[in-house]
């Protein structure tokens, strides 16, 4: 595969329906926006981070499309995906006169993508928006699945709606100025589909390890487009997460437990869900359903990935209990009962409950 | 017909299809809720003045169905639709635990409606609500069509969601307790079907206008089903307002320019919209739509439903000048063009623009 091939991964969602563009060079060209419908005004959707290394680059390319384009930059940071940054974006579109044509374009990250999903569903009920998202994780998680938000002081993402881009660009080039740190957390979510839903991307993963943390461009491109694919797959058949999609949380129980516990920024989120990830395949363990070996292989891989194997201590007197505590607020649970993600068996997942007391052996073994 | 049976509406949107029930002793009564799907938790929504007439006796009969029936009471008034009050609901749902089945009850009117659709819309991407609409407006049009939102304070309604209930319960006895400019207000809406798509029920409408004005049962329940029937009709043919469900706002550009040239709050919605729909009306005949005979017709219903039949000033140097500013702000403009829902002739409607010459003659003959 050349590395300058345009790779697209069709989201199949009838009159919603979209696709995902895979390469480098993608985001300052404007035959990226080519198909995009007319409308007056776009309105670019940064952060402080992002903003001042791309967003004119964004602008120019959109020159030809739009008469007006509009920029607003929001402070970075999962701290600030608050009603009130979120309020920034409606603002603009106003103070604007933005109408109900108008095109957002989220130019950063999760977080900026989440909150212009968000501002984009709310605005006027409903206005259209394209992610160009600009970090590993976000291109290989929010650009699929619909899901947008914003945080809110008892709980993350608890206010939000599923809510589907027009577009989605990702620049692999966006790639090369990632902290490491975020290359690893964005790894987090690209080994997830593995021992979810494919066992072959798995074997690829481990075979390209080396490869992805060296972020050389054709193994970003099939990671990338691999797990788009994996994620509309389940997408497509469970839009709204009434069952099937819960099996994208695999490692985000445990995860969000250890981002709420340390309060959230303290860990990045991939980073969380890396660490998740290994005390859930501990929990399928115990449950009976794999092997020793598959547990190790999954520790081996995420921490060559960069990534925490350890959980961290949540509470000096009774860390497991802390864990558990957090763990029924997630917003996944029901009437208090805390749904996990196992795995069944290589590359096949399912959610389910499980005993306490099993849950603090788990947490037990896995933490430092 | 009998004031004490139960008239039904179907609102037919597939998956998200529902019905409204109206009658008397509706809301109090446990059968009412008997069809909802099973939840731990239920959440009654209302406001300072309507909760304490009735949140304790919709709580009673909720008692059997739910464990948990918790209560949010917010600040009456169109002035308090906003971020600051959604998020009280937020805040309840959160503090309380609910989960995702969780189900919210909107007790009170249009407002208390719009922000607790919303609020369901957006809580953890969408948990289930009912509506209890307890004024005429909210019966008539809130029941209907899914728009849910709140204010921004650069414009009204600006964020929202389109977002269906389970069910919506017209009780007509909380109408007794409404206070007459609010009846009147609802008849707006009322009258509003007639002109725009049913000629019939518009004559039924000036046969039994004495009848509506005195709260007779029978003529309440005819014209809150025969409403929803025409409003259903419509918006079920345009779910999320591409076309044909722009009818629906008649009256709404040039009553939505009052509102915000004079502060909202000052007018009532639906006086507002009685106006308006007198100032479409002339455009309409100056189009040369519609003969003299039907805006006479219309503003002499108008009148006798005790709503405001001239515009007011709202600037003393370019009254007219200032309208069509504040036109131009309306979110169903585009690209700064007005867009006029016109009568095309009796029972027939269509949205268009026009020369602003023709419409300044038309504020000019319609205001004080």
């Amino acid at each position: 595969m050349n590395a300058t091939d345009l790779q697209t991964v069709a989201i199949d969602l009838q009159s919603r329906s979209y696709h995902i563009a895979i390469r480098g060079s993608l985001f300052d060209n404007p035959l990226s926006y080519t198909e995009l419908p007319a409308a007056s005004s776009a309105l670019i959707v940064t952060n402080t981070t992002v903003g001042p290394l791309y967003a004119e680059r964004l602008q120019s390319a959109l020159l030809g499309k739009f008469k007006h384009i509009h920029t607003v930059v929001l402070p970075d940071g999962e701290a600030f995906k608050t009603w009130q940054t979120l309020n920034l974006i409606f603002d603009a579109l106003l103070s604007h006169g933005c109408d109900r044509k108008t095109i957002l374009f989220a130019l950063g990250g999760g977080v900026v993508g989440d909150m212009t999903g968000f501002a984009a569903a709310s605005y006027m009920r409903g206005v259209p928006f394209v992610q160009v998202p600009t970090t590993l994780l976000a291109q290989v998680d929010s650009s699929v699945g619909g899901k947008t938000g914003i945080n809110h002081p008892l709980g993350k993402n608890m206010i939000g709606a599923f809510y589907q881009p027009l577009k989605v660009v990702c620049d692999l080039d966006t790639l090369k100025t990632l902290p490491a740190r975020e290359l690893s957390a964005g790894l987090a979510e690209v080994i997830k589909y593995g021992p979810i839903a494919d066992l072959e991307f798995l074997a690829w993963i481990e075979a390209h390890i080396d490869a992805l943390m060296a972020r050389e461009p054709q193994a970003l491109a099939h990671a990338v487009k691999r797990s788009c694919e994996i994620k509309a797959w389940v997408v497509g058949q469970d839009e709204r997460e009434a069952g099937l999609r819960a099996i994208l949380n695999f490692g985000h129980t445990f995860g969000h437990a250890i981002e709420a516990g340390l309060g959230y920024g303290e860990w990045l989120h991939g980073e969380a869900v890396g660490c998740g990830m290994v005390m859930a395949a501990h929990l399928s363990l115990r449950l009976g359903l794999i092997d020793a070996a598959l547990v190790q292989r999954l520790t081996t891989l995420i921490q060559k990935a960069g990534l925490p194997v350890k959980g961290p201590q949540l509470s000096a007197s009774d860390n497991a209990g802390r864990y558990l505590e957090l763990m029924r607020l997630d917003k996944k649970a029901e009437g208090g009962e805390i749904k996990f993600v196992v795995i069944d068996g290589p590359g096949n997942a399912s959610v389910r409950s499980a005993p306490d007391a099993l849950v603090r052996e788990v947490i037990h073994d896995c933490c430092t």
